[in-house]
C-alpha cells in the first residue's frame, strides 16, 4: 500500500489521534520535581502499554539509574536500515501555575492550539512518531524501515543517565541513524533540516594572591589584588572587537566552508532586530556575520565573575581570590579536549607566575553536532519537505549545543536527524504552553513519507552512503 | 615647681591610676551594639564625674545625634595655646567573649600587661591625658596651655556625628591644636611621631550591556558581554606593574620630597617579611620601596567586583550587568574632588561608548592627613621623645585613612599631633587585647613634658610657628 494510503489514514483519525495524545498530556511527568514520580511511573506505564499495543516487541524500560527511558523495537524488516526513534517523556514543572490560562495537565484546545505542559516539548512530536509507526503496522502490516523506540525520562534535567543507558544496552540500542521527535523547525514557513550545534565545554578558574584579604589602607599599592588579575585574565581572552584572542585555540579550526555560509545567508535572520530585541550590542569576530558568528564560530563568554567585597556600601579590602567561570561553545573540528587544553595553556601563561591560578577541569566536554549535508537522513528529509511544502529546505545550524545528538555519534556512530514539529513560539519552560494542530497534521504527513524514503535504500546502502556523507 | 615633680607625682601613684583606669575599663562601652546602651552612659557618667573632679569646667555632653561626645575645659592659661585633647571611651564589642583568658569587662593584670577590652584602644593612653592634666592642676594649680578635653564616643562607628559635633559646638571647641590620645605607636623600641597618612575616595560602578542575562549558545560570539567589559575597565587602572596608569589622576601630584623619602627609610620596614607574611605578592610603582608605596603614594584598588552567574555549578548565561567597588587612597596634594573626577572621566574614556556606564558618586571623600614637620606640635614631640628615649624620632606616615585629623583640620583648622602609647601587637578589635604597663609609664612621663613643651610658647608664637610650618 503507497504511503499515500498511511498519511491519509493517519489525517482521517486526528481526532482520535488528538485525544490519546490528551491521555499522554494528562499525565504530569515532570522529571525534575520528585513530587511528581507518580506522574513519572505513570506516563512510563503508558508508554510502555501504548508501544505494546502498537505492535512493538521487546518493550520495556531501560535503567541508567535515574528516571528510565522506554523501549521498544520493531525489527520486521531484514535488510532495511533500522532507525532510533527518539523522543522524551518528561515534562518541565508548570509553575507558575496561575498564569496558565487553563491547568497545565488538562489539554485544552483553543483556536486551533493545544494547550498543555508537554505539548510542544515534546509530547506532540513524540505521538506523531508513535502513531506513524501504529499506521505503518496497523495498515501495511510493516514498517519501511527497523524501528527502536527510545523515550527518555530525564532530557528536561540535562539527561544524567543517557550515557549510562545508552553504553550499558548498546547492543539493545545498535542501529543505522536515530530520527528524533525533539529539535523544533526553526521557521514557521519556511522548511528547514538542523545540521549542526555548537559543542561546549566549561571551566571555573580562581586565583589566589594572598592567604587573606588585606586592608587597602596598609596593603594599597604594594601588593597585587586579586580582582584586577583576574580582570587582566579576562580582558586577555578576547581582541578589542570581542572576538576569540587565543590563536592556539582557533589554530585548529577548518575554514568555514562555502556552502555552511550560504546556508546561513539563505536563512531569514533579522541581525539588527535579533540584537535590538534584547537591548544588546553587536560584537564579535570580524569577517562573519551575526548569524555566522552564533552558529559556525566558537564562542568564549565568562558566564560569571566575582572577587571582594560584593555587599551593600563600602568595604576596604584588597581582595586575596577571584573567580570566574567560564564556557566555550565549540565547532565542528574543534576536539574538546584539545581545545579545553589550549585554553588551559592561555590561562596558565597569561596570569603571572607569583598568581596561584587553579582550574577546575572541565566535565565531559560536548563536541559540537555535525550532520554531513549530503547524509542519506539529511537527503531524505530533504526530498520530503521539499515535497510538502513547494520550497526547497534551508539547512540551519545552531548555536546552542544539543547534547543527545553527540552521545549517540559518540557510543554508537550514528547520526541524528532532528524532525520535530514544534516551532519556537510556542512557549515551551513557559506557562501556557502549546502546540499547533497544523503542526500535528504536517508531522502526520511527513514522518510516514520520511520513513519511507529511508526504507528506499537497503540497510548496506544506507550504511555505506553514511560513511561516504562522512568523509566528504 | 618643675615638670620632673609632676611627672614624678604620677609615676608614684601608678596603683592609684591602674586602679581608677580599671573602673573605666569595667564600663563596657560598646557602640556598635545598642544592646550595651547602659555601658555607653555609665561610661559618659564615670567621665563627667572624672572632668569634674579633675577641676574642668563646662563639663558637658556634646550631642550630634548618636552617640554624645564628653567635654571639659580648662581656660587659666591666658595668652598660652589652646590644645583640644582627644580621646574616645568607646570600645569594640568582645566577641567571641569565650576566647578571651579573663572576662572582657573584668580588667586583669597579668605579666605587666592589663588584659581588658578597651586597655589599648583607647582608654589608657585617654587616661594618661586625664591624669596628666589632673597632675598638672593638682600639683601646680594650673596646666602650662589651655586645655580643651574631647572624648568622642563614636570611634569604633566610623564617628558618624563627629562632622555635626564639630559643625555645632565649634565655638567651644576653638583651639590652636590637638594631641590626641588615639594613635598607636609604630614601633616597641623607635619612637615615632605620625606626620600623615593617606586620604580615601569610594566607588561603585555598574556597567549594562543588555537588557537581561542572555543564553550564550544563543546569542555567545555576536554580543557584549557585561563581565568582559567590566574586566577590560578594571584592567585598564594599573599597568603591568600595578602602578596607576591614569595619568590625569596622578598628573597633580608633587614630588615626593626628599626628606618624606629620608623618613620612610629610616623606619625599620622589613619589606619581604612585610608581603610574605601575609602570602601577598609585591608589586607597584617603579622606582618607589614598599614603605613608600604604602605612605607617600596613591593606591586605586578593586574592592569587589561581580557580574553573571557566581553560584554552584556551571550558568551559561552571558552577563548583562557587571559591578565593581573602587578605593582610592589618596596623598597630600591631591583634592579629593578633582581626583574623584579625574577617575570619573577615565571610567567614561574607557568604557566602551555603547555600553552603559553608571558611576554612584563617592561618598565625602576623605583628605590625606598631612602634618608639616616643622609644626610646633612635631618639635615638641621630638624634644620630649628624644629626651625620654636618647633616640632621635622617626616621622612616620600611616597608608590608612584617619579622618578624625581630617575633620578637626578641615572644620577648625587644627592640626592634630598623634601622642597615644599603644603598640601594635596589642590585640585591638580582638580577643585578650591589653595595654602594656610600661607604656603607661612612657605616656606619664611624656605628657607632662608635651603640655610643659607647648606652653613654653604664646598662643601667639603658637599660631605663627604653625602658619609658617604649613607654608614651608
Amino acid at each position: 500500500m503507497h504511503v499515500d494510503a498511511i498519511v491519509q489514514h493517519l489525517l482521517d483519525r486526528q481526532d482520535e489521534i488528538v485525544e490519546r495524545l490528551c491521555t499522554f498530556l494528562r499525565l504530569p511527568s515532570v522529571s525534575t520535581d520528585p513530587a511528581f514520580i507518580e506522574g513519572m511511573r505513570d506516563a512510563q506505564a503508558f508508554l510502555v502499554d501504548w508501544l505494546e499495543r502498537i505492535g512493538l516487541s521487546d518493550v520495556q524500560l531501560l535503567d541508567g539509574g535515574g528516571h528510565p527511558a522506554v523501549y521498544g523495537a520493531w525489527n520486521g524488516a531484514p535488510g532495511k536500515p533500522t532507525l532510533l526513534i527518539y523522543g522524551h517523556y518528561d515534562v518541565q514543572p508548570p509553575d507558575p501555575a496561575e498564569a496558565w490560562v487553563t491547568p497545565p495537565f488538562e489539554p485544552t484546545v483553543r483556536n486551533g492550539r493545544l494547550y498543555a505542559r508537554g505539548a510542544s516539548d515534546v509530547k506532540g512530536s513524540t505521538a506523531i512518531a508513535l502513531e506513524t509507526i501504529s499506521a505503518f503496522l496497523q495498515i501495511r502490516g510493516a514498517c519501511p524501515v527497523n524501528v527502536k523506540v527510545f523515550l527518555e525520562g530525564e532530557e528536561e534535567t540535562n539527561s544524567p543517565s543517557l550515557r549510562p543507558i545508552v553504553q550499558r544496552y548498546g547492543d539493545l540500542l545498535h542501529a543505522d541513524g536515530m530520527i528524533s521527535a525533539d529539535g523544533a523547525r526553526a521557521h514557521p514557513e519556511i522548511p528547514t533540516i538542523n545540521v549542526g550545534s555548537r559543542g561546549i565545554i566549561e571551566f571555573e578558574i580562581s586565583i589566589r594572591t594572598a592567604d587573606k584579604d588585606l586592608h587597602s589602607g596598609r596593603y594599597g599599592g604594594a601588593v597585587q589584588n586579586a580582582a584586577h588579575e583576574m580582570a587582566k585574565i579576562i580582558s586577555s581572552l578576547h581582541d578589542e572587537n570581542g572576538a576569540i584572542a587565543i590563536p592556539s585555540l582557533l589554530a585548529a579550526l577548518p575554514t568555514v566552508s562555502v556552502s555552511a555560509r550560504a546556508d546561513a545567508a539563505r536563512f531569514p535572520f533579522d541581525e539588527d532586530a535579533f540584537v535590538k530585541d534584547v537591548g544588546a550590542r553587536a560584537h564579535g569576530e570580524d569577517g562573519f556575520s551575526i548569524r555566522e558568528r552564533l552558529t559556525l564560530r566558537p564562542a568564549l563568554d565568562v558566564n560569571g565573575m566575582w572577587g571582594g567585597y560584593t555587599g551593600f556600601g563600602g568595604k576596604t579590602v584588597i581582595p586575596s581570590t577571584a573567580h570566574a567561570k567560564l564556557s566555550l561553545r565549540i565547532v565542528p573540528g574543534q576536539d574538546p579536549e584539545q581545545v579545553s587544553d589550549a585554553l588551559k595553556v592561555h590561562l596558565r601563561t597569561v596570569c603571572p607566575p607569583d598568581v596561584q591560578l587553579s582550574i577546575n577541569d572541565p566535565e565531559t566536554g560536548s563536541r559540537a553536532f555535525n550532520l554531513p549535508t549530503e547524509h542519506p537522513l539529511v537527503l531524505a528529509a530533504k526530498k520530503v519537505l521539499s515535497e510538502a511544502t513547494g520550497q526547497e529546505p534551508v539547512l540551519v545550524r545552531l548555536g546552542a549545543s544539543i547534547p543527545i545528538t553527540v552521545i549517540f555519534q559518540e557510543l554508537l556512530g550514528i547520526q541524528t536527524l532532528m524532525f520535530g514539529f514544534a516551532l519556537p513560539d510556542e512557549d515551551i519552560h513557559s506557562p501556557n504552553e502549546f502546540f499547533r494542530l497544523a503542526s500535528l497534521a504536517e508531522g502526520l504527513s511527513a514522518w510516514p513519507r520520511l520513513l519511507e524514503e529511508v526504507g528506499k535504500h537497503s540497510a548496506e546502502e544506507f550504511r555505506s552512503l553514511s560513511a561516504a556523507a562522512e568523509k566528504a
